[in-house]
This record gives structure tokens, C-alpha cells and sequence, in this order.
């Protein structure tokens, strides 16, 4: 893999993954001791088992439907055998006939470790900002 | 600085720092470039000027009171010039006569780079768990 874009690829190999509701090559991304700080739910999880329920349970919640992940604002840096990357997400989801439903976005943040010569995501965090005076998420980026 | 524990001491320096409501030390603790994923209010805010504002109006904000900020689950890597951390952080409010007032958690990743035999903070995402059903933040930490 290239370094210089390690962080892109892995990226849209996470996109892939999704898309195609893919449990084996989602879980193939990340590291077996990988430590998550998820948005949703829960302060963290730590440990490969836990987080492939997490995707087999959304992957098969979804039904007929499927989830489109794209990204802006990548940014990332490599040394040696760890690296680091950011982005902001955004999951479109698309019903059977093309058409697109609810979209949401979130910050994300990778860190990635290079092990027997192939890089794992040891840490992902994942989030929304949220409004002070509600304490409710923003889903939906629009301040800038 | 001893690379073993470098993120344990930036974490210190960063309460050190807010304890004491010293604006200029803790803008010393990220890059001119530091790009961050804050738990409040914006997507995402980058460069230290904004950083710095920031912490002025925090620390403004806070009065005759003060923050104690300490950590808990803290786990790191280091390579070369590269090191990403990553912790649970609880703030606690501390009246002029020490009672302790409010406190909240949130989730801390930070990557810092060395550069002119200083680590920086490059990249800070702060964030709590949103419930799925309410999506509102969850500011206590219980299940785990």
C-alpha cells in the first residue's frame, strides 16, 4: 500500500465495505485489540468480536437498503509504522430503486498501526458536535 | 521528554494548564496548524489563534471557580516523529472555598508531532456519546 494515500484507501475501503454490507472485509480493516469511541450509545469498545457484532448489527438492520460513505476534508500524517487521519464523513443512505434517503455526517478520527505488513486501525473515533444549550447532536454539518 | 509517557504529560500539562486558567500555556501545548473536533457547538475549528480564543473565553467564562481535569483509560503509541493518544477526561468545577461543583466526561484523542524538538498537539477530537433514540449527548459516563 502506499503510504503517501494510506489513509484515502482506507477510507474507501471502509466506503466499499459498507456499501456492500460486507461484514468480514469491514472487520478486516481493524486491528484485534482495535479501542473505539463510537458515537452512538455507548463510551467505548475495545476488542475486534464487539466491534464486528456492532457492524453486523447495523449491516442487517438496514434491510434492502444500502449506505453510501464519503468523505471531505481528509487530512493525515505516517511515521514509520503508525499513522494518523482525519475526515468528515457523511452516510447516505439509498433504497432499492436508486433513490436517496436520510443522509448524516460525523468527525472521524483513525489512528492506524502497521503490523506483519499490512496496516489495521487500532483507534477510531467517531462524533458530532453538540449544542451547548440543547445537548442535542448536530447531525448535519453547516458551519463551515 | 520521555517518549514513553509523553501523552501522560501532555494530559498533565493540559490540566495544569486549565487548572490555572493560563491561557498562553495551554496554547503552547498545539501547532500553529492544530485542527480540532470539538465536543461543542462547531464541526470543526482549525489554527491556534481560533484554539486560542477558545480558551480565553472558557477560562474567562469561569469566574472565581476553577476546572480540575483528570484521566482515566489512557492509552498511546509513539513513532519517529508521530503519537497518537487517547483517554477518558472528567472536568470538574471547583468553587473558591473547593467544593466541588458540576463535573462532565468526554472522550479525548489527540495526535502530537514533533517538530523542532517539541511535541505539539496536531489534532484534538473531543466527544460524548449521543443516544440513538433522544440524540442527546450523554454526559456521565456508566456504562462501562
Amino acid at each position: 500500500m502506499d503510504e503517501s494515500n494510506l489513509f484515502l484507501r482506507v477510507l474507501a475501503a471502509y466506503s466499499d465495505a459498507v456499501r456492500v454490507k460486507d461484514v468480514d472485509a469491514f472487520t478486516a480493516l481493524y486491528d484485534q485489540d482495535i479501542h473505539v469511541f463510537d458515537m452512538w450509545g455507548t463510551w467505548s469498545l475495545r476488542g475486534l468480536a464487539a466491534w464486528r457484532d456492532m457492524a453486523a448489527g447495523w449491516f442487517s438492520s438496514l434491510g434492502d437498503e444500502c449506505v453510501v460513505v464519503t468523505s471531505d476534508d481528509e487530512s493525515s500524517a505516517v511515521a514509520g509504522a503508525l499513522a494518523i487521519g482525519h475526515a468528515v464523513l457523511t452516510y447516505t443512505e439509498i433504497a432499492p430503486d436508486g433513490t436517496k434517503l436520510r443522509s448524516l455526517s460525523n468527525r472521524v478520527t483513525m489512528a492506524l498501526r502497521k503490523t506483519g505488513g499490512s496496516w489495521k486501525i487500532i483507534h477510531e473515533h467517531t462524533s458530532a458536535p453538540i449544542d451547548h444549550q440543547s445537548q442535542q447532536a448536530i447531525l448535519h454539518r453547516s458551519d463551515d
